[in-house]
């Protein structure tokens, strides 16, 4: 070839333009996914990038005969004609009348573990072990589909509201809320840190951009292993600058959420259908004080000892008041203890022991925390002071706000964590491609 | 408050909407960029997210009087009757005449190095050593928005072309291109590697998504300081399946370089201009064989001893040899030595000591490699027997090809270094928001 120019021919159709060519001869190219022999014809269901496509093979269509290497997970290029059909439901789609298959790739084993049913019966951690293969079912691959979905949606409305998109490094000589929890690293003889959180680099960025947003892998070196958590996950974060309150920093949230929402409504329909999922409508978000939904949940449930944080029934019975009283999925917390906010959190002038911050529950679950953060130099460096840390470790840090920070906050959004309550799902790992937790570091 | 509803208010007018408010007091908010005294009035120059306000102050447009907390980077909302304006150049703008300064937050010390000039005018050591400082400078910072535009380029024109953006583990146990140059990790008590690219990870997902591309980082323990490494850095990648031949690959790759640079050109143009960068026009880009072009190069160049590979005066001759031949910046090289690339890499059928493979010279300069893998299973594991490698160590990744891939391949292109020769900076440093190499894990 002497020249490209960057168009690539096919002459294949894709299964979306099918209407178009009812009764012509096309092809398609996919893996096989489902063979159904019946004696005297064959559903031959072919996986594309985001269908299964059913085309039929029988002697009468073609001159075409089957032969032995038409076989589950090989790829192949199909021919037929375009006929319509119905699924059982009654719902109208379009088949394949096969005139011929040719076999671009075989596979050298059958799969162990069944792909081509509804879904994956075999447990968690079978369909984790065998991810190469698992991902393939439609039903799993959906769940990622959803999940590109939603960074999607967070990047086109946040893009939208002249946010810049950055990359922060990953390593770093600093953990971002401390020295626990964080995986060290030798770095040509030093000690670094992996990256737990953009949350200084993202602060830094503000006198630059005034709004800036990341999605990009962080690292926990949690040691438990609970259904919540992983040790890698993506954290969807922004940060915006020169913010009236913290309550713009919400107004923001409630912005980028339904858009999202539409966006999967709109645009990833068929995986919303195939996962049943229940996609929440957004019109408002209700908001309550920490200490005014403490007193509710001391009032209505019993042995409440923790008056500082709320504990996970606490957060699910705030969850259903929220859908009672307002009709929302959704609740804003606001105003979280001082104590149990990181270093950078500002204070509210008119009650020091609370915070301008807040936690975002979904359907019962805290699914993001953000807040104001300090931008005053010697404020912050007199609350580093008061908490024992050493400004001096954190020096580049503190050059944002010693040469000058506007008011700023923002907030991080974990991305499986997102797609597994949207999705319904009892375990983290299921809405994450391939999770790394303190047991498991394969595939 | 009590509910949020997703629309931000405010109450201050961009720079783009200024024109139609000539003769109207408006407010914006930013930090105060450059401060010029004239005695009887002064410049107040006002950084925003993307440009630079000129303000003018004088007793004469009203009762506001500027008090000692109007200073270099605080920050502010000014307001200020919006006049047209000429710059030093002739062209139109716009300027606001001050009616009032309310100061939001001020700096505790004057900056270390001078950001208010058209360039930073220091060294890069010191450049870098004071990034959260530095990047305030519209230059500095219109080289990230360039490299947005790129990532953003890469990632739209991908997505419509029906490949999934995905995000592949950093945490691996296995190194993708073999021992050497990967950082290790102590994993609760396991050795584990950083990623040196998504390589294993994105072939894994062809049977799943058919195509798919990732933006992400990357890390390579290069042990050797150079003005073109780093040790992290972020990789665009993708990877598509059913190619009828590794050429799909580079019109792929070519549909996303036109479409990059129009986008520069058509939503970054005052980066573009404020940089001075040359932004290629993309029509079709021409290939040559790498056994044509080593003879080339031998021909018309001395000393041409290594015949496995390019040096970079070869490289650099090819490219201008590109530009004088065919009018282009863009060359792409093809059929690599066999030896020369990795294990995964797809030999040419009709002559096994080349490989269906490609580089992409940008000016002289190569950015990318692809090419064709190998998707049979068989031809996989004896080609990592060949090589010495232990097929059971990448029993997971093999797994793939065991249970069946279509044809497919891809490649990778560093974003980092894409930006450097886009805008001829001699040092990859420069164009790394917080590069990390041998000697520099700060800020």
């Amino acid at each position: 070839m002497d020249k490209v120019t960057g168009e690539l021919k096919t002459d294949c159709v894709p299964y979306s333009q099918f209407k178009e060519h009812v009764g012509e001869v096309v092809n398609i190219k996919g893996v096989i996914h489902n063979i159904r022999d019946m004696s005297d014809f064959a559903f031959v269901l072919i996986r594309t990038a985001r269908d299964v496509i059913q085309c039929v093979y029988s002697p009468e269509f073609s001159d075409y005969r089957m032969t032995d290497d038409v076989v589950e997970q090989a790829s192949a290029k199909v021919s037929g004609k375009v006929v319509p059909s119905k699924t059982r439901d009654g719902s109208e789609r379009y088949e394949l009348q096969i005139t011929g298959i040719d076999i671009l790739s075989r596979p050298a084993d059958i799969v162990p573990v069944v792909i081509n049913k509804k879904q994956i019966n075999a447990e968690l951690s079978v369909n984790l072990d065998n991810r190469p293969v698992t991902l393939r079912n439609p039903k799993e691959r959906a769940i990622f589909k959803i999940q590109e979905g939603i960074q999607r949606g967070f990047r086109e409305y946040l893009t939208s509201q002249d946010f810049t998109e950055v990359h922060t490094p990953k390593i770093n000589f600093a953990g971002a809320e401390g020295g626990t929890n964080v995986f060290r690293l030798d770095y040509f003889g030093k000690t670094v840190f992996l990256a737990q959180s953009p949350q200084l680099y993202k602060q830094t960025l503000i006198p630059v951009f005034e709004r800036v947003f990341e999605i990009g892998p962080v690292f926990r070196a949690e040691h438990h292993d609970t259904s919540r958590h992983l040790n890698e996950y993506i954290s969807m974060d922004f940060e915006m600058g020169f913010i009236d309150s913290f309550y713009d920093i919400m107004e923001m949230e409630t912005g980028v959420l339904k858009y999202i929402m539409n966006l999967l409504r709109e645009k990833y329909a068929s995986e919303v259908a195939l996962l049943g999922a229940d996609i929440p409508e957004i019109d408002s978000i209700p908001c309550i004080r920490f200490k005014d939904a403490k007193e509710m949940c001391v009032r209505k449930l019993k042995n409440i000892t923790d008056m500082h944080d709320f504990e996970p029934e606490e957060e699910a019975y705030l969850g259903k008041w929220a859908k009672q009283q307002y009709g929302s999925d959704f609740l804003f917390v606001t105003h979280f203890l001082t104590s149990k906010r990181p270093f950078y959190t500002m204070e509210d002038p008119e009650d020091p022991e609370v915070t301008l911050s807040f936690d975002l529950l979904f359907r019962g679950i805290e699914i993001t925390s953000g807040g104001q953060r300090i931008h005053d130099y010697n404020e912050q460096v007199e609350k580093m002071k008061r908490l024992g840390m050493n400004p001096e470790e954190f020096d580049t840090y503190l050059m944002l706000h010693k040469y000058g920070a506007p008011p700023h906050g923002g907030l991080g959004l974990g991305l499986e964590r997102l797609t597994m309550h949207l999705l319904g799902f009892k375990n983290v790992r299921s809405a994450a491609m391939f999770p790394r937790d303190i047991n498991r570091v394969t595939p």
